[in-house]
C-alpha cells in the first residue's frame, strides 16, 4: 500500500477534482489517495459552502481514501503557511508523493524555482520590499520581484495561482526536509478564475459557486459539473440546514463584533496591521452588506483575499498569539476514510508522524480548540433547525467511514 | 422656576407614569419635571422595548419637561449604583426635590431606614453575609437581614421593589451630601410585578409588555393603558423599525459571542464572577433561545435580574474596568426638552453641576462612549430597513424639542 497526497478545499467537489484524484494515482503509482482539506473556513478568507464533514464525504465518494482536516492555523493563511501545514500532515501520514495541479504541469520548473529563490533569497526579499514600497500588495510584489530576477530564463510563471501554491509545496518539502516527492499534473480546461462555464462537464469551483449563489440558482444548474454523489450530498445538505454558507450570512455577526470591539481589542486579532483597525471600525458603521464592507476597506496595499482572511479571524476571534509561528501541524484530524483508507491507517498506525485524532476529548491542543471554535461560529449561519447539533458536531461526529 | 426630579425607565410610558408626573409636581410644588431615564438597556438587564429617543419623546409629550439619559455605567447596575447615578444627575440639574413612587408612601420611613442602617452598618453587613452564606441571592439576603435587624419596629418593608429603590435614593442623597429633597407618593393600583391587567386604565409596564409581546399581541391591546401620544409613537416606531426590542432578538448575537470567547476573556466582563464563565459558555452550546439559556444558567445564588445584567454586559462588551467604581455621573446627556424645559436650562446654564451634552463630538468621555456602544448594539435587532441610520443615531440626533 502506497499513498499519494493532495491538498484541497473542495468548495464544492467537482468533476475536475475527480479527474485530479485519478491522475494523482496514475502519475504516482499509488493505490491510496490522502486528501488534506481546509475545514470550515478557506484560504481565500471565506466560509466553505458546506461543512467539512459533507465535503469530506464528497471526496470519499469520488476517489479519496482518507481526508484529514487542515487546521485553521494553516488553512486561513497566506500560501506559504498553508502549504507548510499541508505538507507536514501528508509527510506525517507517510505519503510517498504529493500531487498538485498547476498551470505549468512541469515539475522540474518548480524544483528550479525553489532552488533559484533559496540561492537568491536576499536579492529576492530586497526586490519584494521595493515593490511593496511602491504600494503593491504582497502577492503582486512577490510576483513582480520573481519576474525581475528570473527575466532571462524559461522559468515558472509565478503570476498563476496554482503555480504559486505548487511552488510553496515544493519549497515546504525542501525546508521541512520531508521525504515526500512532489508531482504535478497540468490542470484540465477550467481556469482557476473562470467566472462562467466553458466546458460541458468541467467547470471551476468559482463558476460553480457563482451559479449556485445566483439569485435563481439551484443545485440542478450545476449538476453537469459535479459527480452524482456530490449532487446528492448537496441536496441533502440543503434539506438539513436550509442553506449553503457564504459571507453575507455571517455579516450580521461580523458587524456586531466590529460595533462592540474597541480598536485596541481589534488590534490583537491576526492580520490586523496597524491602522487597519480604525478603517474596519469606521466601515462597519456604514456598510449595508459584507460586500459593501469589503469595498469600503479595500486598498491597493492589501489584496481582497488578505482582507477577507482578516475578517474571518475577527469573526472567529483568532488572535495573533493563536495564529503565529506555526511551522508544522501537530495532529492528524481524521474527517473520514474508505475501507481502503482504514486498512492503510491500520498498517501505518505505529509509524505516523503525528497523533491521530478521530474523537475529540475535553482537553484539546490549542490548534484543535481553534478548529472547534471556527466550526461553532460556522454553524451559526444556519437557521434554528438542527443548529444545536451542528454547533457541537466536532464532539459528536465520528469520522465518516465508507 | 423650580424643578422636581424623577427616575424612570418608561418601558413603555403608561398612564401610571402620567399620574406620577402630575403627582410629583403637586407634591413638590415645582413647575418643571426633570426625568433621568435609562438608555438602551435597563436596570433589570433587558433591552428597552423602544429607543431612548422615542421613550424620551413619550415622556415629553405626557408631562416631563427635560429628559436626561442615565448613563449605561449606572443604568445597568444594582439598585445602589443605579440610584447614585440618578441622584447625582438630578442634583447637578439643580432639582429642588426628587419624587419617587413607593409601596410605602411615607417618606419619614425612608429617612428612618437610611439613618438606622447607617448606624447599624457593621451588624447589617455581617447579617447579609450570613444570609449569603446560606445560599441566598444578594437582594434576598439584604431583605432578610433588614427584617432581622428591625423586627420590633414599624419599619420600611424592604422586600418591596419600589421601597428598595426609594431607600437607595434617600441613601444616595445622604451619602452625596446632596441638597435635593426626597419625596414619595404611594403607587396607584398596579403592582410592579402584575402580570395581567387589573384596572381599566392603569396597568404595570410588565403587564403591558406581556400583552405587547404576546403571540397575537398588538399595540391596540394596550391602548387603554397608555396616553394617546405614547400610542401614536409606538405605531410610528413599529412602522419605522419593524420591531419592539426584547432579549430574544439579541440571542443570536449573545450566543455568537459566547461561542467565540475564551473563558479568560469572558472573565473580564463586568458581573462575571468566578465560575460563572464556564457555566455561561457551556449553556450557550445547549440553549435554543435566550429564555432557555437563562433557565440553564440560573441558580439560587444569583437572581434572574443579576444574570440578565451580566448578559447585557457580555452583549455590549462592558468590562469590569468600564463599569467599576463610578459614584457620580460626569455629564448630563440631554435627550429632549419642552419649551419650558429649555427656559429652565437657559436660566440655570451657568449653574449646572455637570457639563451639558446635547451634541456628541468625536472625543467622548469613557462613560459616553459606553452609552454610544450600547446604542449601536441595541440598533442591531432591527432588520435592514433604517438600521444604518439607527446605528449612528447618537451622532446625528439632536435633542428632541417639543
Amino acid at each position: 500500500m502506497e499513498a499519494v497526497g493532495v491538498v484541497v478545499e473542495y468548495n464544492p467537489f467537482h468533476n475536475g477534482h475527480a479527474y485530479h484524484l485519478r491522475a494523482a494515482k496514475q502519475t504516482s503509482g499509488a493505490n491510496i489517495v490522502i486528501a488534506v482539506m481546509s475545514g470550515s473556513f478557506l484560504q481565500r478568507g471565506e466560509p466553505a459552502f458546506a461543512s467539512k464533514w459533507t465535503r469530506a464525504e464528497m471526496a470519499l465518494r469520488a476517489g479519496a481514501d482518507i481526508v484529514f482536516e487542515l487546521p485553521y492555523q494553516f488553512a486561513v493563511q497566506q500560501a506559504d503557511t498553508f502549504a507548510a501545514g499541508a505538507v507536514s500532515i501528508l509527510e506525517a501520514a507517510r505519503c510517498k508523493s504529493l500531487c498538485f495541479g498547476s498551470e505549468s504541469g512541469d515539475i522540474s520548473k518548480f524544483h528550479h524555482a525553489a532552488v533559484f529563490f533559496s540561492q537568491h533569497e536576499e536579492e529576492y526579499q530586497a526586490s519584494i520590499r521595493q515593490f511593496l514600497e511602491k504600494g503593491n500588495s504582497y502577492p503582486k510584489a512577490a510576483s513582480l520581484a520573481a519576474q525581475k530576477l528570473q527575466k532571462n530564463e524559461d522559468t515558472l510563471d509565478l503570476s498563476q495561482p496554482n503555480n504559486i501554491l505548487g511552488y510553496q509545496y515544493v519549497n515546504s518539502i525542501i525546508k521541512q526536509n520531508a521525504s515526500i516527492k512532489p508531482l504535478t499534473i497540468k490542470r484540465k480546461n477550467a481556469d482557476y478564475h473562470d467566472q462562467s462555464f466553458t466546458s460541458d462537464d468541467i467547470a471551476s469551483a468559482t463558476s460553480i459557486r457563482k451559479a449556485l449563489f445566483a439569485d435563481e440558482g439551484t443545485i440542478e444548474d450545476i449538476s453537469p459539473f459535479v459527480p452524482q454523489s456530490t449532487y446528492k450530498l448537496m441536496l441533502f445538505y440543503q434539506k438539513t440546514y436550509g442553506i449553503f454558507h457564504h459571507w453575507e450570512l455571517y455579516w450580521p455577526l461580523l458587524q456586531y463584533r466590529l460595533l462592540h470591539l474597541k480598536a485596541h481589542e481589534l488590534s490583537t486579532i491576526y492580520e490586523m496591521e496597524e491602522g487597519l483597525e480604525n478603517r474596519f471600525l469606521a466601515a462597519a458603521l456604514k456598510a449595508d452588506s459584507f460586500h459593501h464592507f469589503m469595498t469600503l476597506i479595500k486598498t491597493k496595499r492589501y489584496t481582497w483575499t488578505r482582507l477577507q482572511r482578516a475578517c474571518v479571524h475577527i469573526l472567529t476571534n483568532s488572535s495573533k498569539e493563536d495564529m503565529k509561528g506555526h511551522e508544522k501541524a501537530d495532529y492528524l484530524r481524521l474527517l473520514g476514510m474508505t475501507e481502503n483508507g482504514r486498512s492503510y491507517l491500520n498498517k501505518y498506525k505505529n509509524d505516523l508522524g503525528l497523533p491521530l485524532v478521530s474523537r475529540i476529548s475535553a482537553n484539546q491542543s490549542a490548534g484543535l480548540a481553534l478548529d472547534i471554535k471556527a466550526s461553532r461560529v460556522y454553524a451559526l449561519a444556519t437557521g434554528l433547525m438542527n443548529k444545536k447539533a451542528f454547533i457541537s458536531q466536532d464532539f459528536t461526529q465520528s469520522p465518516i467511514i465508507l
